[in-house]
């Protein structure tokens, strides 16, 4: 890796943290160069405009989200087990604020209406990872442990919602028992899919 | 009414336009004066400060929420009926960009880390909101419609979950299906906790 690579990265990477707290949309290259302490030219050297930089901080954020939640959660057996690992993993990448926690909860309530290639690229990122809850959970059915006629798309909205309601009820109404209940809901989401022993 | 309380309400609900748009921490003085094409000075004689400005935006887009949402499902029988007629309202309430649309769920994912007095009235807004869904479904329960050891408050965060991924899974992902899944995963919920006939 060449130093001005080098140098880009850690520079995404301290915008990714930013990100995370003002919002993908409030990250500007002047706010940036307020946060770090580097010269507004130099982060313009690296990112020409403020859209180029939340395109990269998305695409830093949504690697390292495939390292952190998906790849791990794939090394666990297929179906239920693999379900269970995809859904702690993504409760520790939440909760851990250094790598971006939940930037993509706020960023896709912050940008569905402005229109533009930002949205565009936060929509496809997401767009994945439906379909990867989606995929984890049609191994279950290949395996024979969820019913035939289960619907994948329909448990990844309704687990995306578990997470998504996990996140409103501890990040804002700091309810200590969100995690408990979000942990209920997915056990009865498996519960409703097993095929009847 | 008097003319000055008159137009205060006017301004009000121009400004719950703009934050429905612009986001609730995103709507200063300044915004409001662009958009609407009154004096600043003006609107500093009514608000006094960005932060009172976003609480009566707050109050007022509350209040029209119980009016829109809440009372019209208390007019409806008692359990699964109430719990129904509040699912429908909402949508309809979320869809009407004119009402608001969904500024409380797009406030909540921007001022959850943004401590103050607009944070805490938004919590204690949302609080009363899942009170209002569990105290809805408790009347279910009541009336024997629903299991007695139905949990109100794990309800609460189920259903809401499910208005939040239909919420992501249209604005943001434009998916025609979003909707129809919202609606089987409500059937679900009430399935699983209606008493076995």
């Amino acid at each position: 890796m060449s130093k001005g690579e080098l140098t880009r990265q850690t520079i995404v990477d301290a915008a990714t943290r930013v990100a995370s707290r003002v919002g993908l949309g409030g990250l500007t290259i002047g706010s940036l160069a307020a946060d770090t302490g580097l010269s507004k030219s130099g982060l313009f050297a690296h990112f020409n405009s403020k859209e180029s930089l939340q395109l990269q901080v998305l695409d830093h954020a949504s690697a390292r989200f495939v390292d952190l939640v998906v790849r791990p959660a794939l090394k666990a057996p297929r179906g239920e087990p693999r379900v269970r690992e995809l859904f702690d993993h993504w409760f520790a990448w939440c909760r851990d604020e250094l790598s971006a926690g939940c930037l993509f909860v706020a960023a896709a309530t912050e940008l569905d209406d402005q229109p533009g290639p930002v949205r565009d690229q936060l929509a496809k990122v997401q767009r994945d990872w439906l379909e990867t809850i989606a995929t984890v959970f049609a191994t279950g059915i290949s395996e024979g442990q969820f019913r035939a006629d289960a619907d994948p798309e329909q448990f990844a909205q309704d687990l995306y919602g578990v997470m998504l309601a996990y996140h409103h009820a501890s990040r804002l109404l700091d309810d200590p028992r969100a995690e408990q209940r979000a942990r209920r809901a997915l056990d009865r989401l498996l519960e409703a899919a097993r095929v009847p022993s």
